[in-house]
């Protein structure tokens, strides 16, 4: 089986944790290692090959960790501007032999129980070679509307639903048949291919005429921009006739927010104080808090962020209004 | 007449700015200056000659600044160990002649307005040399819990009452005739002197005999720890019948708590941010808020505090924690 990692992706509801240098998947924040390694890590068991597609900025810092994989080498696809997952992981079926599995994982999420993990992989990975398209499902935990969810019977998607509000999502978890849309998926490179051009022709055609266009795995900006910038989930994933979801059991998070990884850091026995307040981010300063209950204070070097952790989706304002600056403190 | 200067006191809701080898009255935040400076200027316009009295530890901080009264000499006490304010302002009054009129001010307060300051200042001096106890009463602009009061009537003083519930404080607002207790204080030194034989002639005795066995200012601990620790509130304004009352105009505060430094800071040009956000202490890192209003960030080398305004007198409690610990934070 052949790992496709998308490391894409910047992390602004991180901010400043995650910066334009540095997104949140080369953090390391957890246990020494970042989500990028233990993505590497986790998907080795499993898979005897690794493609990793991302852009310019990124490769270096992919390839400074390549290491952590031993004699496995790497192969990398360089995009020259960012095109959505459709175009993305059609680069990496281009790329390979067309009956050829592949297992595709953001870069950016954490997965907790390796059994679990492995399991639903070898589940899906059958399912792939008798030519469906999988996605993997997870198990909702609580009322998120944050996330897509996956209407579901076995392995069977009855339809994809987008983020719901809270109503819905406290319905959907109240039914018990809807999952976490996770972003994971896994085919045979020809099958994906095939479904690409049949719902999405235009991405595929032009995703085509882009890699034949490019060098050593570098695409070119001309023929890029050309492409349309389609996820996976809408040129593909809700239109084929071809899709099956496997229910993981393992406990999943897109460590999207500062909430999601404080309620990490907590399962991992990190400390907050009697209040529920937490640091996170390395410094020698001393810390209290008085008359605050779960706040957050991330330390970084040249910028810190005080925050109420029912208001992390809002730290994304923060980064927008520094982007409309074009403040250094992004970068 | 003679400024008594009184040094003591710690600040311990204003950790972790105030420590104990630079308690908040020596602090440099506001402008620039230091409360101690700002108030060493602000009666020099009506004093012409100062005496500090505090402890060994701050006698350095005190020395240091004494230059800011150019010719004006400033004579120093030094006391062994703290026995509250009776004993501290009978040393003073030990020293000067029995007639000379002694304006006493503690060293960590802030007054704004100094038109209504010399005013109020005048107008005690001719009530000390009347052979009164003048004391000076703040006109109470919030239901203050923090403060005593006291409840007059012209210059005439009709009781005083300790620290309000805010029920009270309400009432004694809604009353009118309440003033906040400022602790300053005007009369002659030999009119003090008699007063405190009269009403505690305990302190009174032992301050003398410690008077006498100092040297050049300098109190011995044994003859100091024998002084009963009493206020001159308890001691003797509240007994005595020579007391009167200078109802004062100008804006005064205790700066005892970041609520009152903030609230001064925003009186003086100093910005929050939309919601109320506030960093005191000097950083160059960027700070950003979420999801919190009213917060005080508290900036320094070795700590931060971060609090909600309205616990700022809980700060006492994360100094008393870090004491027991015989933490040096404190130092």
């Amino acid at each position: 089986m052949h790992h496709i990692l998308l490391s894409g992706g910047f992390g602004t509801r991180l901010w400043p944790l995650s910066r334009k240098s540095k997104p949140k998947q080369y953090l390391s924040l957890f246990k020494g290692q970042s989500l990028f390694e233990m993505t590497l890590l986790r998907n080795q068991v499993v898979c005897n090959q690794v493609t990793v597609i991302g852009n310019t900025d990124n490769l270096q810092l992919s390839k400074a960790v390549e290491h952590i994989l031993g004699d496995n080498t790497v192969r990398y696809i360089v995009e020259a501007t960012p095109r959505n997952t459709a175009p993305a992981i059609a680069f990496a079926a281009f790329q390979v032999d067309k009956e050829a599995i592949l297992l595709i994982t953001p870069s950016d999420h954490i997965i907790e129980g390796d059994t679990g993990y492995q399991e639903a992989v070898l589940q899906a990975q059958k399912l792939a070679e008798e030519g469906n398209l999988v996605t993997f499902g997870v198990k909702p935990t609580h009322t998120e509307t944050g996330y897509g969810y996956i209407e579901y019977s076995g392995n069977t998607v009855q339809s994809f639903r987008e983020k719901p509000d809270l109503a819905t999502a406290a319905l959907f978890l109240e039914k018990g048949n809807f999952l976490w849309n996770s972003g994971m998926f896994c085919f045979k490179a020809g099958v994906y291919l095939a479904e690409l051009q049949k719902h999405a022709p235009e991405v595929y055609d032009a995703s085509l005429t882009a890699w034949k266009n490019s060098t050593n795995g570098e695409l070119d900006l001309e023929s890029s921009l050309a492409i349309p910038s389609l996820s996976i989930d809408y040129a593909v994933m809700e239109k084929s006739d071809k899709i099956k979801v496997v229910p993981a059991t393992f406990q999943w998070s897109d460590m999207g927010s500062f909430e999601a990884i404080y309620d990490y850091l907590l399962r991992n026995g990190f400390n907050t104080d009697a209040n529920g307040n937490m640091v996170i981010g390395e410094t020698d300063k001393h810390v209290s808090f008085v008359g605050l209950k779960n706040t957050i204070l991330v330390y970084t070097e040249d910028a810190i962020l005080v925050l109420d952790k029912s208001f992390s989706q809002d730290v994304k304002k923060v980064y927008d209004t520094l982007a409309a600056q074009q403040s250094m403190l992004l970068e």
